[in-house]
């Protein structure tokens, strides 16, 4: 009896994720996997960083979900190419699934196209999708030890967006606690402290990131 | 090559968790699988509840994570049998897992076990584990389209507890619609509004839970 150990699919995973990647460098994509939990706020700071990205810089996303388009409709009425992937019930998505989600979009006409994956703080960590930067949501009200109980999670984390932040005066969450454990994890973690709800921080992350697709950008001679 | 499906594999699990469940039965014990999004509130919910139980019902709890001791450490600290399950990155407790919980536990002085699961809206959803009732906590901050964006938990819960109740104004979560869409999706399930955090409605459940665990073994006749 053969068994499938989780090791060879991530193996398999991971050379379509390296193969998603060299497709959007050819075409100048910069691409952006969102994790986090169920409402972490993933969509929701996508519509406000929508307000706050230059017109010279072109947006697109491909929107996860176990079902429904709900979050699809949400990000194409911000006018950006969307792409809805649904899993049927799958916990994450994988890079087979974003590889069909490329399909549907004219890479050459986007600069930043982020990921937003299923909400689920475990299960999507381990899948590479051929992104060049990952940003975990973590909202204020999940409390601040989430991060010491979903290593995998902060540990392949490039950034970590606190989102909620207006709700901080009503919770306990202690956002030095929960930087330092991330720093713990993997310490060149950088962070952002955002409410998509209220809009605030939003614009200085929103500058951080075009300055990073800038800069890769730069570095590849486009 | 062979290839294992995911079928057979919850089947060989739904196997052990009716042993799991034969065997609580066996021993007076009832046993709810307490399931929801990182950070929803299910270890805070315990907490409460322990307040609000009876004097001459016994409980316990088995508690899951993919790493640390910290909810294990607080719910032993309400004077508990507690089991801690490390799942070592695992996305979800399985009917093995519990099992191996069990045989830590003295059954026979427990009539209240509670298995407070892995922080997961998705996975956690398709593995029995022996339990009788299955609770899904909710938060008010997590959004009520969560639902519907996640059809098989809400499919398979027996109960939905909305909890964070105390930051209702601050959000714009409608209660009605995540009922509704949650009857849409089992017509049976049970409602509670609490705020782990202020106490407020957990009286509620915890006197629903109580006659429930009452029902059954008045029916088991012990």
């Amino acid at each position: 009896m053969k068994v499938v150990v989780a090791k060879d699919i991530l193996k398999a995973n991971d050379q379509i994720a390296a193969d998603n990647l060299a497709r959007c460098d050819r075409a100048g994509t910069y691409t952006v996997n969102i994790l986090g939990s169920p409402g972490a706020g993933k969509t929701s700071l996508l519509e406000r960083l929508a307000v706050h990205l230059p017109a010279d810089v072109k947006p697109a996303a491909i929107e996860g979900d176990l079902a429904t388009s709900r979050d699809a409709e949400r990000i194409q009425a911000l006018g950006w190419p969307t792409v809805q992937i649904n899993t049927g019930g799958g916990c994450h998505l994988d890079a087979n699934m974003v590889a069909a989600g490329l399909d549907e979009l004219n890479l050459e006409d986007i600069d930043l196209l982020f990921i937003d994956n299923v909400g689920n703080l475990v299960c999507t960590a381990s899948y590479k999708l051929g992104e060049r930067l990952r940003i975990v949501v973590l909202s204020i009200t999940e409390g601040d030890e989430k991060v010491i109980k979903y290593p995998p999670m902060f540990q392949r984390a490039d950034v970590v967006v606190f989102n909620k932040t207006d709700l901080l005066p009503y919770t306990d969450f202690d956002l030095q606690r929960a930087k330092n454990d991330a720093k713990h994890l993997h310490s060149a973690t950088e962070f952002f402290e955002v409410s998509a709800r209220t809009g605030a921080g939003v614009d200085v992350l929103a500058d951080w990131l075009v300055h990073q697709q800038a800069q890769w950008a730069a570095a590849s001679h486009r």
